[in-house]
């Protein structure tokens, strides 16, 4: 064996793995990446390499098998612990594109919101003790003056009649000190609005299982967000928490199953128009908020998918088609693409609704208006199942990005599509996980859809229900599990997610710009060290 | 919308899905498939649908989460009571490409044999008590006459001396009474020599810590499989119960990093060329038993990939190739492959050996003989780790097939490579999810590779340890995990295992020939109902 038959083969090799990875996001920018991006690569691998000796080999008492990109849940109070994470957390993230904007704000928050409203009262179906607390959700609904419950009673108390109204505040203050008294209360109320690790990975370990877990979820919160005077504190506080995690754009979707929200005053009379209004004033409002402290450059703007949910009837169907073409023209630059959502497992395929999402496009080319289709599809472990099938449809059906998309690694020629068109696919690498598509980020398969060159942007889905606040946990899991994707790859997906949000190219030209300042500077912090702080 | 569009939308969806699954094996050969086939095809698909909605929907009080394609040692009793295994274990499955024959027979019968063999002895590092049962694992290894040791002892005594061999029959007859007595020994060994629901699922449920228990079980059962006289029985055992599955070729990977095996009186002096020579004598002995039963179409041949194991150092890689060049000479129509094996995540890569891997295929041109790579690669997690590598170089080196590839589907480059090559992949479904590298057969990237026009042949893998005795419980963990794949998908797989088979062209061409006879009795059998029975 001589040393040219040894240098020949590192040639081969070096050579084969280039080709291999050619398509990779990384690998088409390498040209463009600077000495200072290089520098923090290796700094960012250096910490990643080291953490995992270290942080996630040691011994944790409380969590079985320890490793990065274990299931999230489990593995968040470790993950909290880390430098990288630190740093992931001051990275800039482009855009967020997709989250369904009832899911967007801690629930704490909207708990703490939803206290100190007169109008918000809570319902249950039985009284709530230590038998019925486990599996009695609470129902949450804004009330006008004339169905409030006159005096005060309690929703623990043997008197109860089921399914009767109690101010949110008397039935906490009076909630059974058994039970923990209001911290009791409000415990109940968050667990109602969250996934715990002992139902993703014990009690509900499986996709169908988990799905009632998370359906469930928005019936509890769903109370609160629809009610305007929490709703306007919900935007503003998702556009806050986005732009303190690094991200300049929201392309949130808002169900818009209910045909009114509730106004101040406890009427169910708001109009989606009205909705919209409001949405419309607090991004303004913060835009003017950020450029007073002088921090334009960190948020470009919020618009909105109108969705829909995938139980609805196609006849149903069209009032909704017809209510996002009159919000389209109401709000021409708010309106960016339109959706139907709920588990594809068990829903109606796009395929039910065929005729009425093509007539959907002549009744755009008739008003004159554009409403791009963002369609949810192939979010399943089925291989052929109607839930895999609905990635045909999106595609036929001219989708420009596809949401979620997990089982597209399976179908040759729609990946191959997915290039050609450059549709980008919504990755929630945490949600897949909890809701049990992959148990852990190592077996997700992000990376075959990288190396196979499908343009990704991670999004963090319904980071309430997950504890995936920002963007900056699923970017962690994606690096942790990878020893090809490095802080280059992040950087790039970020930049690129820019490139796939619903925005005119005069729009995303202003975003990279100001991305690309972040970035710059954020690499800077890297290199002097201050990001790990 | 008129109908029209809907129909030149219901064509455009055809068509796409037609060429999303052109690279399918089963849409390869559809044109070749019989009325017979597509019946029997039908037929299975509708049980394998009332199953999923009978059996597997059916409260199961001892599992918490039953699923079609679920954790196979759990729903392993719920598989038992199917249909499907029923007609899978008939159907037949052409060629066993990737199984270890140490691991090949079921626990009990290598005890059963063990039992005996009164040269069997058996020591502990420490008496076997309540206490330590469940953390010492018993050596075994058959003792010439004069290292027997003298009078009755018992490994659960007192006075046990640690290390100390005691006879295999003394120990068991001796066991403590408070652990079960003898059928308590039995237990113990068995647990020993196999993985069971609680350790892959909980106690050992990372990919690491489940591969300490894997390799342990190895330990175990050696000292039975290196003798001899239970070398014989495993052998034949191995071959018998792969013709009852309704397999007709084997070629397994015999590991001979022990340079000797020992014989009946104890003596640990057989050769290599011995060990060879008895399996040879075992084929053709267990061939005429079958010709005398008019049996000859159910089998074909078995042949050997010499393999060794990746902890060792380069320079003691030599000896083996040296050796593997020897047997090959000696009996060039058994050997018929090389391979290295171990855990790829923890043990050497195949570029740690790759002077000694090149020079190989020199030694080979010098002897005339040609011994194919046959390379475990890509038995991983990890998406640019060593073992994910060892797929750069598995292909750089000439593989034939590639035993696992798990990773592969991470590889566009290597995944044309394969399919121009015509470079097959040895997938183990069972294996790789008791070794977590999935969690359970949906999270599996199976599809991804028949879609993408991957060949591929089910293997067993170490059914000894996983209990997936023969191929039927792999094929029936991909045939209920997938609505694309048929029974005729399955067939396709069969048939072309025999095709990446290395055997010769007229070898194979006898081999396809007794197994379309069996596929088309098999056919049959479905058809009047008898292969449900």
């Amino acid at each position: 064996m001589s040393a040219n038959e040894l240098a020949a083969y590192e040639q081969q090799r070096e050579a084969l793995i280039a080709k291999d990875r050619a398509l990779r996001l990384d690998n088409k920018y390498a040209g463009q990446v600077t000495e200072l991006e290089k520098n923090a690569d290796n700094i960012v691998r250096a910490i990643r390499t080291e953490e995992a000796s270290t942080i996630w080999s040691a011994e944790h008492p409380e969590i079985a098998h320890p490793f990065p990109g274990m299931e999230f849940l489990t593995g968040k109070s470790i993950i909290d612990q880390t430098k990288l994470l630190k740093i992931l957390h001051k990275m800039p993230k482009g855009a967020l594109l997709h989250a369904h904007l009832d899911a967007t704000v801690e629930a704490p928050f909207l708990l703490k919101a939803a206290l100190e409203e007169p109008a918000m009262h809570v319902r249950v179906t039985q009284t709530i003790n230590a038998q019925t607390i486990s599996t009695t959700l609470p129902e949450f609904q804004a009330l006008p003056v004339a169905l409030r419950p006159q005096g005060a009673s309690s929703i623990c108390s043997g008197t109860y009649e089921s399914g009767s109204w109690v101010s949110i505040q008397a039935a906490r203050s009076s909630f059974s000190s058994e039970l923990g008294g209001p911290g009791g209360f409000d415990s109940w109320v968050l667990r109602g609005m969250t996934i715990n690790p002992a139902e993703a990975y014990g009690t509900h370990n499986t996709v169908t299982k988990i799905w009632q877990k998370f359906g469930s979820t928005f019936l509890v919160s769903g109370g609160f967000v629809l009610y305007m005077p929490i709703f306007e504190k919900y935007v503003r506080e998702f556009l806050r928490s986005s732009v303190e995690d690094g991200v300049l754009y929201v392309e949130p979707r808002i169900n818009f199953w209910f045909k009114t929200f509730v106004d101040a005053d406890g009427n169910d009379t708001v109009s989606h128009s009205d909705v919209l209004k409001t949405f419309e004033r607090i991004v303004k409002e913060f835009k003017a908020e950020l450029a007073a402290e002088g921090r334009s450059d960190e948020f470009v703007d919020a618009k909105i998918i109108y969705s829909s949910l995938r139980f609805i009837k196609p006849d149903e169907l069209v009032w909704y088609l017809e209510d996002c073409i009159e919000m389209k023209k109401e709000f021409p630059h708010l309106i960016v693409g339109f959706d139907m959502v709920g588990d594809e497992n068990v829903l109606f395929p796009l395929k039910f609704y065929l005729k009425e999402l093509l007539q959907f496009k002549q009744m755009q080319r008739d008003a004159g208006v554009e409403i791009p289709f963002v369609f949810h599809a192939g979010e399943t472990l089925g291989d052929g199942t109607a839930a895999d099938d609905n990635l045909y449809d999106a595609i036929l059906l001219g989708t420009k990005r596809i949401g979620h998309g997990f089982s597209l690694v399976k179908h040759p020629e729609i990946m191959r599509l997915c290039r050609e068109r450059d549709i980008a696919l919504e990755v929630c690498p945490i949600s897949n996980e909890i809701l049990r598509l992959t148990s852990s980020m190592p077996m997700h398969p992000l990376p075959i859809l990288v190396n196979h060159g499908i343009s990704v942007a991670l999004c963090s889905d319904d980071p309430s229900v997950f504890g995936n606040m920002g963007l900056s946990y699923d970017y962690y899991q994606v690096l942790v599990s990878s020893e090809v994707s490095g802080l280059s790859q992040l950087g790039a997906m970020a930049r690129d997610s820019i490139q796939h949000a619903l925005l005119t190219a005069e729009e995303k030209e202003v975003a990279v710009g100001k991305w690309t300042k972040q970035w710059n500077r954020f690499l800077g912090t890297i290199a002097d060290g201050s990001a790990m702080l």
